[in-house]
């Protein structure tokens, strides 16, 4: 079963400023920082055909609650993108870091009730995760190969 | 034959600032404005890998010219991350355009000497073109489902 808390801790980080050394192991210890103190962080997942629908009415209109969590965890530029690769859809995700300790502002999101609650769960649902995605995580980081600012 | 002047061209555009209507049509028309002026662009592509070291080489350094060129073309924030989905690798790219003339922009940079003769011809070389993607295009260019600022 997936754990949807430990979705937000899942994500491949890589500076913003320069290409990350490190690729595809997650979490706050691959967040090289920017002068700015901003880390970028990218992540792709399987989108089910038969979830499309769902995920994208969900994402046309993010609720309320979702989006103070986002806000509140120092989070923002986050996008998701849809590409069809291989005849199957794929989720392509980044976002910007801007707060000092990740791990605790990923936590912060978890315990948001309607995040973690209601939110996750039907995310999750429209969503595969990749073969050889450690166990607890959702979304797969990725590796950032340039960046020009 | 690919083109590689025509790569800039072919990247699908959606508003920084809320989400795309229009998803994989490429091009200036796509680039639904921002507030503030900025419009996203999206892409991916399939690298090729035996080219894999060469492209990771490239990108490693990216040339003085060539920086330049994106730089004059009111290009910024333009990254490109590696994703490996379905036993193959894809490239996926997102940068962020500032400027008021999308196509003049586009064009200078295949106007640069470096950039279009020595630049271009060697990370094409790098990439599989996705099936469907236009003739002349290099790039394909995906749908952004959301963006929280």
């Amino acid at each position: 079963m997936k754990l949807p808390a430990a979705l937000a801790l899942l994500l491949a980080a890589a500076s913003c400023a320069a290409p990350a050394k490190a690729p595809a192991v997650f979490g706050p210890t691959n967040a090289e920082k920017a002068p700015a103190g901003a880390a970028c962080y990218a992540s792709v997942i399987e989108l089910k055909p038969e979830s499309e629908a769902k995920y994208r009415e969900l994402h046309a209109a993010v609720w309320p609650e979702v989006l103070a969590a986002i806000k509140k965890a120092n989070i923002s530029d986050y996008r998701i993108y849809r590409a069809e690769l291989g005849g199957k859809a794929y989720l392509f995700s980044t976002f910007t870091y801007t707060g000092s300790d990740f791990k605790a502002d990923m936590d912060s999101i978890g315990k948001d009730p309607t995040t973690k609650l209601k939110w996750w769960p039907l995310t999750d649902a429209c969503q595969t995760r990749l073969p050889g995605t450690p166990e607890g995580q959702q979304w797969t980081g990725i590796e950032q190969l340039m960046r020009i600012p």
